[in-house]
């Protein structure tokens, strides 16, 4: 296995990424901290560059690459999130940019990705293995392939997140009890366990998951890495990795509390709470850290509790279905 | 007339605002950047506590009252950002609220006045004086009544918002060629004028009215206080004072550049526009100064601009018909 991110690589990557990636708020709502029982503190990276956290990963990857990358580009793959972060850092960087993408993947993030600069080949998420084909692009113009999670710069840019949250929360008075941290394939969640265990030990750092997309979870829970089944659904297009990464799953076994699982539908409800208190949109896989919280999957009662909310990149049509819950 | 604020009555807003109120994002989306030809930057007072910049004044306000408040209350009135800024800065000064709101005011405005534990009482918009209701009470009472914008220390307080501005587009390495802030009773852009002309006075700054409540634009062009068509309606709920204040009228007289006006089908527009490129829930009003911009009322080419957005407190239903312009 390759070497793993340490703290220092955090903030190695929070130095590298000033000027870049913004500081994003930390929000807080008095009314639903009353209704909730709670301090709830929303970490909001829609409002990060990109529209998501992706931007911090990417940039720590892509602004290191040394000058034979001008020729060759980067590729990656990407369902939508992690496609615009790699586009925009490649653009930065003045590096070409090919990106994989589901054709089914929300057409705000494709046309964002292109707008960004980058080449965007489309697959058949159902039919088609979107490792191999960038795989074979990578190797053919002899570029660096870049993991959306499962590499040591993409944790390490993820975990500024981390970093951040413990930062801010102090700045406001607030002794953090529990993290809850959306998860896909782990990049956002291990790089942010890593820096919270160094800056805040006494915080439990808890993933959230759609349902049936609980493969980490399962992985913690059997000590194994588990997968999930390649026919199920659900509205979380950011969160439907396959099965944990090697890297991010060595580290989330090492420090999570445990998983939290959502339904679409408490998703749905989440993100018309983030319109109501926090003005916020949020796409469904960003919104899942706050549904649990949310949908009473912990209990939050008395405590001081930071939820990510960890992208916005969501279309008018399916945002709008969620306010009809309103 | 009573005395102005000055400069220094911003900052003496500012440290009294340290630890209650936001520092807000100035937010910046590259894409909407290269599609407008300028930079632009949004300060974001939707992410302000109460969703709106109106806890800063009511904040300024109410923190200095004596002890004798605690008995008497306060008493106000209200479209609703004002009267939640109020209650909510009473509530942390534990000293009780009333505040006056029209009965067609967004539901979501009038709920929240009360969560946050003011007794709202309700008007008829067009047929009865909200003035005069207010007065009536705090006479009885011996109450101070808080004007949302005509008051020395509601404008000092709203000026933090310009104060901010120049601060933060300073970190981003941003000269601002112009400054659009949404103007209703002119509050907000009196206080942030004073404080942008002494920060950054080659600024210009100009203030957006939806088109049929335009009476500012037209006393700084006539040189005398004009009023509102009493039938004239426009879904900018939190932009309908019938006149400028004579306190904010004497600032903005002398340090305003000009203004612009929107109609509501380019405050839908922005609205959307919002929603795409920043991830933020504006309310028709406080999308007048991003309307104006993307609506072509001010050359922008090539300059660097800000634009306030004010307050995010917008009903589903009408946010969901903004999304369908998308």
């Amino acid at each position: 296995m390759s070497t793993l991110p340490t703290y220092a690589d955090i903030t190695d990557a929070a130095q590298r990424l000033k000027g870049v990636a913004r500081r994003t708020a930390l929000l807080e709502n008095l009314l639903l901290n009353e209704k909730l029982g709670c301090r709830l503190l929303i970490k909001a990276e829609p409002l990060q560059l990109t529209g998501s956290f992706k931007i911090r990963g990417a940039y720590n990857f892509i602004s290191r690459l040394g000058p034979e990358a001008r020729k060759t580009g980067v590729v990656t793959f990407s369902s939508g999130n992690h496609a615009q972060g790699v586009a925009a850092a490649a653009q930065i960087c003045k590096i070409p940019a090919t990106v994989v993408m589901p054709e089914d993947a929300p057409t705000l993030k494709i046309e964002n990705t292109r707008a960004y600069g980058a080449e965007v080949i489309l697959y058949d998420r159902y039919k088609e293995s979107r490792e191999e084909i960038a795989k074979k692009l990578a190797d053919d113009r002899g570029a660096p392939l870049i993991s959306s999670y499962d590499d040591f710069y993409i944790i390490a840019g993820q975990g500024t997140v981390g970093l951040e949250i413990v930062q801010q929360a102090s700045e406001v008075d607030a002794r953090l009890d529990a993290v809850i941290i959306p998860c896909g394939g782990g990049g956002l969640s291990s790089g942010s366990s890593l820096a919270i265990a160094h800056d805040s030990p006494k915080t439990k750092v808890y993933i959230a998951e759609p349902q049936d997309f609980d493969d980490t979870k399962r992985s913690l829970e059997t000590g194994t890495l588990q997968h999930n089944n390649h026919d199920n659904r659900s509205i979380c297009d950011a969160l439907l990795a396959p099965t944990p990464g090697d890297l991010t799953y060595a580290i989330n076994q090492k420090l999570l509390a445990g998983g939290l699982l959502v339904s679409d539908a408490e998703v749905i409800a989440a993100m018309a709470a983030a319109f109501r208190y926090f003005k916020l949109v949020v796409e469904p896989g960003g919104a899942v850290a706050l549904a649990s919280v949310l949908s009473g999957k912990l209990d939050v009662t008395g405590k001081t509790i930071a939820a990510i909310c960890s992208g916005g990149n969501v279309e008018p049509s399916q945002f709008k279905e969620a306010l009809k819950t309103e």
